[in-house]
């Protein structure tokens, strides 16, 4: 009997091999606690060295939400929000974790999950040309991710058009990689990690949904940027007694060039799965060229496809139809693709009686 | 060349190997994040059984204060606060992660790290009887750990004295068993999982410094007791993505008595140790059944030791002496016990001229 | 010479005469503080008069932003957020009040500052089918202001609708009444005190804005609703030690019904003003039946008409056209109101060769 | 029949007449809000001149709780708490005002309710000598009273010692001025405005304990030490929509040294009482040269006193003695003190075959 395919999310596995080879290889090794230890220190370096940022300080953390609430809560001022996309994981998906450290998220209009240099201006524009601006919220940083939620990337000029504008407005620039190795091993990406280190106040590198265990690089390029940050990070609960374990993972990572190939392996196995949903004449709900993609599929398509491969569900479009997620990872093989885009022309949308949504 | 003993702190390793085998074997097996897979369901069965606690809520979060300041703001109400001993960890070495979360830590007097059931029962006397208490924080509950910050442990009498008084005063009753496995495997303990399970509103069983990579089991006795906590853990930015590797973990512990063999080689080198400081005139600040140790060192003894043995440092005690902490765990060997108690006698406090302090 | 006209808000004067001449009256009188004094109290009975809500809890606050922020964080648990109109006062200008206590506002679409029964129950659906949803801010309470910030009213209708949605959901329901003395005594209005206390869980009578030196009088229909208010109030840096001069206006505003004469007032002058628009051929905005009144002026208008009254800003439409606030008060006199009318009579927006807009 | 005295607190009264007088006068001018006003920028000129501080950025909140609270969050980063004196009125009567923002109130031992330099320092040497300081909340700055909880004060000294530590140390150095009338009107007191805004970092006025209705004036020495104060201000619900009530207050107090007058009455009538205390044989709790005295009391003549006279409640000292609290204020007459002064008499403490405690 074949065995179902696991297309739902990137978070699905364990980690990569490399990792767990790793783990097992430096088990009784003694080493001090909270990320002092020498496996830190390494993959400080290593991650020092791809961004060429020699100066950059450099924190583990477990997971996202916590990154992001961390490094939110050290850069801003009390009397400070955070601008980002309606779309943004920190408005939407965290439980209020950015308000729960007493700042407002302050969220602006998206394109595909993507923030405009000219949304951001405009939005900066209007709040000081406000009269009763002293009674609103200061914004001082602006949030993004990349790949955004919806699988997009900003470019270049974009990135350098945004940090114009926070520079000129004193905003801190911040993005959020939950799914970085996914952006940097993109055909359609032109952002390099350096790039991200000269542009940004601070950005993370997603460990978790790339091959970690668990675990996210929060990189502040600038030495002393966020004084204390060891602290704040205690104080939000997210100091690891054991810090060598992701210190580890991230310098597996950045051995020989891992983190990007297994950004790769995603991104081949999603352009696979692309190829055959167009072929075979189904519609997605916006273009994402990284590991998520977002078919329009209806309701008898979805209950037929999932006898056979589990997807994720996104959002209800119409009656009809609802965006599904298919999400490839590391973990991803060629065999599952292909089993994935077999079964696509099998169920063929046109065939079928569909037509393009 | 003899290779130096570790004895600073029992997270200088990575985990206990039947965890590592348990993640290798179930790494590329596909499952659902955030703690809804079969691993982390099986654990929680495991866990339930071991506290005869059927209907409880179990939670897997990554550490000690996230676990800490996630339990506390989720049974606090906004105006109240928690009392704990002036030693106990959300008291000195959290980074004011309770305050962040906007409750006041209430210290009371301790011995040995201890709180009674009559400071506490005295300090609400006092509250209650003092006519401005609703200008005060209202006490909401209360905060042990067990064993204690100093390696004590409360007797099943001491927690059910304690108990009373938070029923009758209506106050939760919280655990912190951040070292619980070194207290369950020690002679002198008369406190069960199940006693735990019936006395506490919420008590949480630690994995990070008993064998794990990372982990701490929150158990919850009665099913409810705290609404939409997953909601209130993803807030706390303490919501695993790949759960599993939490719940994994503690579905081996809960193997086969591990947990308990864990605890248990930690106890019997402590023993060893302790043994050996008594034997050759050490003396210790105070007395602590479990896998810590704190002896009372000279300057110069500490210099001689240290160059062949890590030991923690605890607090300078006067001008010529220093309480140092030396820690055993799941992964010392009773050949680095031996190889400590050996080094012990040989710096042997009488002979070298000291005497007990 | 002829005086400056004045009507940029409702908070440019002192008190109603009537509460300065009881300030002085019972000046030297000696109280206990904290708002357990006999006016205090006095001022309770006449608001559960009132309101007909013989058990309501009632307690003064001195401003608006501070009543919101107390009663909010009062009302929520920790993982919950208030849901608001994008225009709510909450949302916009209490500099994130809010979010300070940790809570999101989590805003939605309204029409001339009114949130609609559907629109909530939309919402609520959305988020009870998002599979997701336990990863957001879980809503917990509806903040409407009665009048809203755009000076329109909800009708008893409305105010039912949205009152059955929120007991279906279980949301909290709490009204903002900083100017609800202009609502009361609005001719279209349907809405009254004991109306409120019925509909609503927790809802304030604003004294600012309407004749009082300060204070807001809190109204909780049901005894011990938000148990340990008066702590929490504390907390807030919100309870004034000499309560009873909050006590003292509120008594004088509940009696002899000088509440809604003080209402009745800004209403009678804001429609000598509004005709004055209408008849000169000004447009407003939007139609707003209370105190507040928002005429659309060109940017040369503005300057001739500022020079003889002051106006309020409200918001620029446009290159060549602005919004601008007309407030009347308890204060504005009947010459006022006459002088404006006679003024704009002389700027006759179509005889200027103006349109209306 | 004789009337009741009132000994219980300072603020059982209104304001003093010149304050009334000065609202009526002005009921009627037009003022724009949130204290942007002529009659806050008038007292704001005399407070600078007082202070020698023409620099001084200054702000009317309404209550010392929220001053606090408000300063504290504006001074600290969200890493740091404030120290106070384990009795501060921040650690004990503020229902958790601080924490609410975040900080931890780092108290210490204290001497009749002041703290010392070297308490402080000897403090900050123990954190900074701690090898896991990291994992502490970082003291950011130092609360003090003047006069303390106790009514005792700081000389000029003390203050210079303190401060010097806290440059040292870079601690801020804030002083809560809730009865600084009290202080200024001493003849033991040595320190003076001026000295206050040359040693203080921020500092307060307080005004209702001292004559006004309400009302606190913050005072921050160096122009632009708070950057966005005001947006602070209003996030905490502390922005006064007519500012005005509370500029007038002060502009009055800070007319005709009204303030160090009203501090003269409390201190005059205080000697005349702590003279009769002493001649008729009871004693004190503690010395406090201000306008609040602690005598210590048998249960006996508590009641009988309490006939005639109200006085406030301050701690139970044993089983047969309690220390109640006598303060006087801007309100209390020659008259009174006399007949409490008699009172005392008539009931001699040593006649009555008590002895001195």
């Amino acid at each position: 009997m074949q065995q179902k395919l696991f297309f739902a999310s990137d978070y699905m596995e364990g980690a990569h091999p490399a990792i767990l080879e790793r783990l097992i290889e430096t088990n009784m090794i003694h080493s001090p606690g909270y990320g002092t230890d020498d496996f830190s220190a390494s993959a400080r370096n290593k991650i020092r060295h791809a961004c060429q940022a020699p100066d950059a300080d450099i924190y583990f953390l477990v997971g996202g939400t916590q990154a992001n609430a961390t490094v939110i809560d050290a850069v801003l001022r009390s009397y400070q929000g955070v601008i980002a996309a309606e779309s943004g994981h920190i408005s939407v998906h965290e439980a209020g974790a950015i308000e729960f450290g007493g700042h407002k998220v302050i969220t602006l209009k998206h394109r595909d999950g993507k923030l405009s240099a000219e949304t951001i201006e405009g939005f900066m524009h209007s709040y000081e040309q406000d009269e009763t601006h002293e009674h609103m919220v200061m914004p001082g940083m602006v949030y993004l991710s990349q790949p955004t939620e919806f699988g997009t990337l900003y470019s270049l000029k974009e990135l350098n058009d945004i940090s114009r504008v926070c520079r000129e407005k004193q905003l801190a620039l911040y993005v959020d990689g939950a799914r970085l190795a996914y952006a940097l091993a993109c055909p359609e990406n032109d952002v390099t990690l350096p790039d991200l280190a000269r542009i940004c106040d601070v950005f993370y590198i997603g460990g978790t949904k790339c091959g970690a265990l668990f675990g996210e690089a929060v990189v502040i390029p600038k030495h002393g940027y966020l004084p204390h940050f060891f602290t704040t990070i205690k104080q939000h609960g997210a100091l690891l007694a054991k810090g060598r374990i992701a210190g580890l993972q991230f310098d597996t990572l950045f051995t020989d060039d891992l983190y990007f190939r297994v950004g790769k392996n995603a991104i081949d196995t999603a352009a696979q799965i692309r190829k055959a949903l167009s072929e075979n004449g189904f519609s997605v709900a916006f273009p994402s060229p990284t590991n998520q993609i977002f078919p329009v599929l209806g309701k008898e398509q979805i209950a037929i496809l999932s006898e056979k491969a589990e997807l994720g569900f996104w959002e209800h479009m119409d009656e009809k139809h609802t965006i599904m997620r298919i999400a490839t990872s590391w973990a991803t093989t060629q065999e599952d693709a292909s089993a994935l885009a077999a079964l696509l022309h099998e169920h063929n949308n046109l065939r079928s009686g569909g037509k393009p949504v």
